[in-house]
């Protein structure tokens, strides 16, 4: 058993703030002792962490939708692993289970805060992806936040990342228009040509708002903001009325010193009688089983596709999140903690 | 008869577009011929001309909610007026009508466009205030954008303003403790004094975000927004989750040259998983019956408190406009053109 052999859990520690971008000297590695699961909790070994932009957030002490990380605790993250001990009804030994396990090899973590996944046939990654947390956000915000009616236009940004590659192709599935917004021709090449978006817009072209006008010849009745700043701006200037913008992240903010300016062209929202909405994932999770059973339903159907990006090695993982800020990845980003059981 | 008399119209032209503040030499009065009503239209002599934040708004050529004036026309603007020639069904000479008359003494107006109202032994300025547009916008604005529940922090700006003393009475008579922001202490004492706001904040505190946060123990739920810019800032800083914007107007930003920044607090949109949402009262036209019950009753009852600035002189209308964006006005600002009928 485990606990009985002097297994070592490495772990990452918040030491700093981060100011501007992640440095390597915000965080700190280091060996700690196996936790001990106490009564109602299980030992988990984690084998797949997962790297997401609001891990920044949480790095800052600023007010924000959760408590942020405490300097000297081990970073907040989401996680999949395997239970190696168990204090807790209903689970055992060898299940399954997604929930925050953090940035280290071992958790203990109570039953309650788990959730068991049967993996059916499926790769123990999509629960990290269209059947995690990701595939929740995309859900509730497309459909509860941003409320498309078909053969209206869906503007998605970050469109080749975790979210916005669900979010399209959910789009699509209810007869929307989309149009993505991407940071390479490879991303938007993938999005029109494999997930079947109408068309993608590269966000480094020079006018954005011209590119965006051109692919949207109707205007922009909804516009799923993954990323803010300059693109938000660009997708206020070009709304219809009555448009709904659902704030899923700010991505592009994240790294500014505080307050860096709100979009430009906000007088939209009036002229527009537009809707902005931000919403938290986590406040759905009471209904997170119905995401799961329709987006587990589509991608038995072959309706959704998705590509996850695992990179190997916690001892990699600040540089992992790095990759992030500079889009330089393709699709969900999970870091191997550890090897899958056989 | 009105039209067998060689009567003038005078009439503000819009000559120039405004860059920032609203110049004298944006419009030019000139004298015009008497208009001749066509078939269902009628002569209708303007009595009242309503002053308005978004006369500001049209008078420029960017994109915004309805066509900006042309350069060469009459300046728009609501009035209140009498029937002095009719040709159009429903209408008599001697009705009292509102619509948009524009910056003129007379206007000839379909009758469709018109409203009759029946005064009932109240003031007529009455329809041009809680029982005009203004009624209609705090109405729909509070009850139908913001919807703010019982026990609730509802924050207002331009709080005695028009519509803001009027949406703090409505918040008042749903249940929620209302606060006010106002520019003078006058007007903080009549809101809190006169209107039963709970508390009011001079906005030229030096610290806004202090003084709002005092009068707001609780954080703010709701904020219906008249004025944009530094206000619209500090109230995003101090939101509760799942709180709504409503944005009514943006005055503080009219005057910028064009896109001069948004919120700096915008992150809080999705911290708080805010809702805003911009409206324009004339897309709830169909309803307005509805909201003039409502409010005629309060006003029956002593329930609705307002005032109107009634200013002298069409002559005077451009440097009356300019009052709105300094403050130096009580309530309501109207302009009178004409006298009421005996």
């Amino acid at each position: 058993m485990a606990q009985h052999v002097p297994i070592r859990n490495r772990r990452w520690i918040l030491a700093n703030r981060p100011q501007t971008e992640i440095e390597r000297d915000l965080l700190t590695f280091e060996d700690g002792p196996l936790p001990e699961p106490g009564e109602g909790e299980v030992l988990v070994r984690n084998i797949y962490l997962s790297i997401d932009p609001t891990h920044r957030i949480w790095m800052s002490d600023v007010d924000q939708y959760m408590e942020p990380v405490a300097i000297g605790d081990v970073m907040r993250g989401g996680t999949l692993g395997v239970v190696e001990v168990s204090r807790a009804k209903g689970l055992a030994v060898g299940d399954i289970v997604t929930g925050q396990g953090g940035w280290q090899d071992y958790a203990a973590v109570s039953g309650k805060a788990l959730r068991r996944v049967e993996p059916g046939g499926l790769p123990l990654a999509a629960f990290m992806g269209p059947l995690g947390n990701i595939g929740a956000t995309a859900y509730f915000g497309l459909f509860e936040v941003a409320k498309p009616r078909p053969g209206e236009t869906v503007l998605v940004s970050a469109a080749a990342g975790a979210v916005g590659s669900l979010v399209g192709q959910m789009a699509k599935l209810m007869g929307c228009r989309v149009v993505g917004i991407a940071g390479s021709a490879e991303k938007c090449a993938w999005i029109t040509n494999e997930l079947g978006f109408d068309a993608a817009v590269n966000y480094r072209d020079a006018d954005l708002v011209g590119a965006i006008s051109a692919a949207c010849p109707k205007g922009v009745d909804v516009y799923f903001d993954n990323v803010g700043g300059k693109i938000l701006d660009a997708a206020l200037t070009l709304i219809n009325i009555n448009a709904r913008i659902a704030v899923c992240g700010l991505i592009s903010t994240y790294n500014e010193i505080e307050q860096g300016g709100g979009p430009a062209m906000f007088r939209n929202v009036l002229m527009k009688r537009a809707r902005i909405e931000g919403f938290i994932v986590s406040d759905y999770w009471r209904r997170y089983p119905e995401a799961y059973a329709a987006i587990g339903a589509w991608l038995e159907k072959g309706l959704l596709k998705y590509r996850m990006d695992i990179r190997d090695g916690l001892e990699n993982a600040p540089d992992i999140l790095k990759l992030l800020f500079s889009g330089a990845h393709d699709g969900k980003l999970l870091v191997r903690v550890s090897a899958e059981p056989r």
